[in-house]
């Protein structure tokens, strides 16, 4: 292979530590402003994200006011108390020990969106699964998550809100998919594990139960038998 | 904010030049072998990307033999005839010049699915949107891509596949949601623009075009105001 594009031991280190080390943070936002030129390079790392058709698909609403946070985290307050309900006993006493937003303790949100009826690409890679924009959208939003693990930033994905009620909060255009609510801030740590790891609330799998090589079910490699 | 977490220059400089020289690749496969250990290495990025409720919906599956990727290739043959015909005149010049997958030429076909079903996760944090489990899903697809890249590997998302008829092929159970299928390898060069780009299909839009602040349609940030 050609070695002109390698990366250095250290540079692909970073990209493995950003990888393995970044948390979905809820309990440990700073309030310590985040910098604009910071700011603008998490911005930037996900505008760079693949987008099928090169499509680009996605807008970035940044949230720093104080009044339009507390509204989201009304909005989460009681679609979290909704979701409660699904629970019983000890997972219900797990459920509501959970921290699962820090939206108001986070310096920034973030709303990431998915105009499905953008022009750019032309449709191209577009006619087999239209579901394609959204996960472009999404790439973006793990390119953020990832560059502002490097930044020392931490990200927490809140999924628990009413979406339709939110982009009347936010203004955001009714044929508009919301994709992601981001909370966005420094932390006092960055925990080893996920937070429902340590919780107890699930446990990781194993890699090797979720590989399958050539034909669905089949966990061993064919390559490694024949060595 | 603390610095015991913090990135070296040179790691935060590779997060960043994962992001930045990442390509979507279909033109510049090489057959050399990828080793075992570094497809571990990238599926296990994969597994370690953020879930809805560390849900872990996904599973991959890696796909060497040749008579199945030649079988997915007549699949992506057909279904780009079919795409063609959305195209007219120069576009369709264009589109008929675009190299657009390269399944037989990458040494590693990827297949990664969504199980909604699931049981991990309890169902947390899935209740307000169940396209979260997707999102997840592609989450996984982004950390490899970025991986890959540091290691030097090439990956090509090829979404103009009849989905249906893949999943046949691939024998995946109908209940999975066929979320990406990428081709893996080494390269002989990642190219300093996106392909869509070079060949004059699209253009990167500027991002302040698609950042908003506080309000959507407020292009300007309040705080650079009161600076």
């Amino acid at each position: 292979m050609p070695q002109d594009n390698h990366f250095s031991d250290e540079e692909r280190r970073g990209v493995y530590r950003a990888i393995y080390e970044r948390r979905d943070v809820r309990s440990h936002f700073l309030p310590d402003r985040v910098p604009d030129d910071v700011l603008h390079r998490i911005l930037d790392a996900a505008h760079h994200a693949p987008s099928v058709g090169f499509m680009q698909p996605w807008d970035f609403l940044v949230i720093r006011d104080a009044e339009i946070r507390r509204s989201v985290h009304r909005n989460f307050e009681c679609a979290s108390r909704r979701a409660a309900e699904a629970y019983r006993d000890e997972q219900r006493k797990l459920y509501d020990s959970l921290k699962l937003a820090g939206i108001l303790e986070a310096p920034i949100n973030l709303c990431v969106t998915c105009d499905h009826a953008r022009l750019k690409g032309g449709g191209l890679g577009r006619q087999t699964d239209p579901a394609v924009a959204l996960y472009s959208t999404v790439c973006a939003v793990q390119n953020l998550w990832l560059a502002a693990r490097a930044e020392s930033l931490g990200v927490g994905w809140v999924s628990i809100l009413d979406l339709e009620q939110l982009k009347t909060t936010l203004g955001v255009p009714a044929e508009l998919t919301l994709v992601a609510y981001l909370c966005i801030g420094y932390v006092s740590e960055f925990r080893p594990h996920p937070d429902l790891e340590e919780k107890g609330w699930e446990t990781r799998s194993d890699l090797a139960s979720v590989t399958h090589f050539d034909r669905w079910g089949v966990h061993h490699s064919g390559e490694q038998d024949r060595k």
